[in-house]
């Protein structure tokens, strides 16, 4: 059993090379600490990329979203006066919809993921790392928000001075993330932001402790290549953590690694160097690959 | 000022004449009875369709739903096994969301129409003709629905036993409709649903004994052509209150009227007889001159 803790684009590019190479049971556990409400919806965007990148509804060259998707309603909305700086797309929005109407029918986040993932057909099984409600905030320029509007609606174009994920202290973990953390035999860390995404699943209470508790081999592909981030605000975060943005830095903020993988540029005496940058499903399956050696 | 209690498609029709005749305030009391719940979005088919054909949105053959629609989202919901059988329009999906955003911060229902009205700029006061839940339910094969699942979902297709506005005792008229009945000079009943429509509106205590009470001329125009309605399932409402489908019979059901408009294939020494077929707006304005006359 590999147990894999998952952020959006990074984690799920990933995924499809790991499914490349092996046969054993994976199961995710995800970011929620993204998940935002938007016109009464609760949208979960690492959760639906990993749906959509493994159920092959995705937008291939975005990493996001779905693929041939419209924008007729967002139109509407934007006509009726509503923010849309976070614009939802049509065939997206069915599943907010759906997700939705079973949260207000007391219907856990842990179980709603559970039937979309059962629409989508997904080969592993995807677990939100908590069925509580969190939201990874930040403070920049100043003003305290959420996390996606610094990211969404700011471009994360200014520093971030603080970052942490409100509600963690009340929050449990999702059922089955320990069950699946203490049955495995791996577990790995794609290259997802170590703050927003991977560091968030490790904030939530008992999820750090299981990891450290567990007998398996802990095996992390680093998101940062050359001293920055493959994609995203990696570097912004880091910093707001007092972690630099290299390869090595995040290896030691992590802790508990036995294995490492950096790219060549990284190459380290402590570390696997293998070509990191995910450009096709045969170079990011010969990442995985290389993280089950 | 007018006052047009209102249902949807033949109400917006006759909405239309009317407003090309007069230059007077209109306001218009709209039928929430057949109001809906679906996907966790609040459906109000009548004053939906009221805003859209007055604010020039409206599919226009259909009489209902937007021009130019597509259905992206409904194929989503059917994807995760939504029941669909009221289909959703995305461009119509903005509305509700929308509407469901407002609700849920406790906005009533009559300040949401107003601002969906504001951004299609509709030429009347727009009221819901309750702000408190109601819904109109009906016996029909045994078994007690909703009626849009009559009439929708089973096409009308099954005699109707009883008929009801279920929450009506409970239910005070929004804020604005005593007071737009008490000071009309023309109170109207378009060629709505006696029944379902009109019949609704008129349940919602204290709304009925306003009309009653009211000094305005009370002007009717009837659905029933030849003893069938013009559109819709009007003849099955009536057999389940026990009034036969006539002009002349749903008259006298009403009961109040000062005038009665039908068809001249109902010619009736009572009644005014005009040509009723609304086929365009020429003919639609002229049955509203008459109802002005």
């Amino acid at each position: 059993m590999i147990v894999v803790l998952a952020g959006g684009i990074g984690a799920a590019r990933f995924l499809r090379g790991l499914l490349a190479v092996t046969s054993d049971e994976v199961a995710v556990v995800g970011n929620t600490g993204d998940d935002i409400t938007l016109h009464g919806l609760r949208v979960c965007p690492d959760l639906d990329t990993v749906t959509y990148t493994l159920g092959g509804g995705v937008h291939e060259e975005q990493g996001w979203g779905r693929a041939d998707e419209t924008f007729r309603v967002a139109g509407e909305l934007a006509a009726y006066g509503e923010p849309v700086w976070f614009r939802l797309g049509d065939r997206d929005l069915g599943t907010h919809l759906f997700r939705r109407r079973l949260l207000d029918d007391g219907v856990p986040l842990s179980e709603v993921t559970r039937r979309i993932a059962a629409r989508w057909r997904l080969p592993v099984t995807l677990l939100p790392m908590t069925d509580d409600p969190v939201e990874t905030r930040v403070v920049a320029d100043g003003r305290e928000m959420h996390f996606q509007e610094y990211w969404v609606g700011l471009h994360a174009s200014v520093p971030v001075e603080r970052v942490w994920l409100h509600g963690a202290a009340a929050a449990r973990p999702a059922p089955g993330v320990l069950e699946a953390i203490g049955a495995a035999d791996l577990i790995l860390l794609p290259p997802s932001n170590p703050v927003v995404s991977i560091g968030t699943i490790l904030s939530v209470p008992g999820i750090r402790d299981a990891v450290l508790a567990s007998g398996a081999r802990k095996v992390g592909v680093s998101p940062i290549i050359g001293g920055a981030p493959v994609r995203g605000m990696a570097d912004r975060m880091l910093a707001a953590v007092g972690v630099e943005c290299t390869a090595a830095a995040v290896y030691e903020h992590y802790g508990f690694l036995d294995t490492w993988l950096v790219d060549p540029v990284d190459a380290d005496p402590r570390f696997v160097a293998v070509p990191l940058w995910m450009t096709d499903l045969e170079a990011t399956a010969a990442i995985a690959k290389a993280a089950l050696a």
